[in-house]
């Protein structure tokens, strides 16, 4: 699987597109939202504060809603620290996504969100300059010491690719039988590819983003995670086993084969503080200003029943893994597919109320 | 009508998409290429060659295989004159169109576009960054001093706006009855309307670029104009006339009302040399370099039979304006209207080679 040419979320604006079903990546922004405040406000208020031109950067923006709910709470930020001073510094903010995510989306509601922006904030809108960077941020997107704000919601827990070895066979037996992620029962080298290829790619992340972001410039980085060292538990990767209980169903019934679920491997991975820390360390070139893990409830904590909470979290995840499961399987399965993992959710959900654990990064960029 | 909102070529790969139907607009890159080559070449050689980051921007780059001609001619023009120094130049590019442009299409093949320029340019090519900055050239879209070259292309002879005060109706008569441009039955009210919107756009598209272009730093632009101080001749203005006339024939038939094709006005203009001089000296900012007329014929010169080439010019323009005639009049008489326009065109090319006249023009920034 081509993951930087296939992976996006669910386009447009329809009943199973990501903007209609992407409440508790709201959610998670809604959380980060001090974070990112205070990053703001203590970028523009150090000495190394941008004169003239301030470059920010959105990466992995996704559209719909939530693409807006970032650039607004960072213009909010800048505004509330930078209300009076420096009124003719210019801001170039940069959306950052796979180069099959849904821009054109995005874009069309531009107009409306400057119109927006006029209104609230008036002439010193004018210095607002927003473009769109496709490509995958494992690598370089941006000129040298070209950025000063960088920020990622729910996107640096999508690997660049699925851990190499995965498909193979041991002794005729896939490795990661019956599973799509790590999982209970799956063999130690599962989880240390897994792990590995977490540690390329974040590795890969923070030196492309250290030679882009000037010394002093800030990032906040927000992603799922674990609280466990083990990368086994289920509140780091229960949505994926409920995931290939739905695919083994149809396998049963003869609707799939059980080899071409063996040979899917999500190209995701759940981190430990200590995961990023460790790599943080290594690469170098940031010094870690806040660490936190926080708990979101699986349907983002909507006072809504059981069924209703589980099919809002089957949507969630179908808006967000179709592209890929829909590559492998092929598009035919999906509504059976998705109707069956909803059902599995509504009944887990019955039981117990798994939550996710979202960990939010806020680092700067060393001198 | 929003024109900025509505304006787009037709989207996606299909029969009746730009991307199928823009022979004529690459016609026209091809005829403006040893222009574009020179200004490059002049840019580079210049005393104000850019050290560090060059900022390349096509303005109204379209989606389709002409998005990605524009920036290989321009990469390759830079590649040739700056083959041995300055290896660490990075180069920011940048396309942009209105917000309904299909951004999606262009970036979809840029995984493809990328691979092969690192394969006929090598390593060099890592330090080329490609963003899309979606919006009206009519106003700001980049920083200042951000601009190294610009270019634009088949885009100018688009206006902001319909020209006000067209739809008005004088003693109960529309102004230009029957008509969907300026043709020779329209009063001088209408040539007045559509010469004086012209003026103010290309005078804002000019102070809006003259902000965001260093000294020194150059444009070439390219757009529909006329040779003839008289903006209602045939090679300005006819294929206009044969689609009204097309419309007419759907009123005849009570298809559609006539009152609706009164009130359509197309946001268009073909210039003469001598408006653009006119503006450019007003306005201040640049010096021309070069102004060169050419003469193209409406099928793109292809040596097809006259019902093949008449077809294709029909598809061409349908390509272009669609999205404002179908806002219009309607999705329902799309498929009609183009069809009884195809065998006005065929017809019309059996009797006359009419050709369009493309205006290109050097300007360099004045320090």
């Amino acid at each position: 699987m081509e993951v930087l040419q296939i992976l996006h979320m669910n386009q447009g604006n329809g009943e199973t597109s990501y903007a209609q079903n992407s409440k508790v990546q709201g959610k998670i922004l809604s959380i980060a939202k001090p974070i990112i405040d205070e990053a703001v406000q203590k970028l523009l208020c150090s000495n190394i504060a941008p004169i003239g031109s301030m470059g920010i950067a959105d990466l992995g923006c996704s559209s719909g809603p939530n693409a807006f709910l970032v650039i607004s709470e960072i213009i909010d930020a800048i505004y509330a620290t930078h209300s009076s001073s420096s009124s003719s510094t210019e801001f170039r903010v940069f959306l950052n996504d796979l180069f099959s995510n849904d821009f054109n989306t995005i874009f069309m509601s531009l107009p409306a969100f400057y119109n927006q922006l006029k209104k609230e904030k008036g002439d010193r809108f004018e210095s607002f300059f927003i473009s769109a960077v496709p490509g995958s941020f494992y690598g370089r997107l941006f000129p040298a010491k070209s950025l000063h704000f960088v920020h990622s919601s729910s996107s640096l827990h999508w690997l660049s690719q699925v851990p190499p070895g995965l498909d193979c066979q041991a002794g005729g037996r896939a490795l990661n039988k019956g599973k799509i992620y790590i999982s209970k029962t799956s063999p130690q080298c599962v989880l240390d590819a897994y792990s590995l290829q977490f540690h390329k790619d974040f590795s890969l992340f923070l030196k492309s983003r250290a030679e882009e972001i000037v010394g002093g410039g800030r990032m906040v980085l927000s992603l799922m995670g674990r609280s466990s060292s083990d990368p086994s538990t289920q509140e780091s990767c229960y949505q994926w086993e409920l995931l290939a209980h739905a695919l083994m169903s149809m396998v049963l019934e003869g609707l799939i084969e059980e080899e071409t679920v063996d040979s899917f491997n999500a190209p995701y991975y759940a981190p430990s503080e200590e995961e990023l820390k460790l790599e943080l360390e290594n690469e170098g070139s940031f010094t870690v200003d806040r660490l936190e893990a926080f708990e979101i409830d699986w349907d983002g904590g909507a006072e809504i029943s059981v069924v209703a909470s589980g099919q809002r979290v089957a949507k969630t995840i179908r808006a967000v893994v179709e592209s890929m499961i829909e590559s492998h399987f092929g598009k035919d399965i999906m509504d059976d597919l998705f109707r069956r993992y909803a059902e599995l959710v509504v009944d887990h959900l019955s039981k117990s109320r798994t939550k996710y654990i979202n960990l939010v990064l806020s680092v700067i960029r060393k001198d």
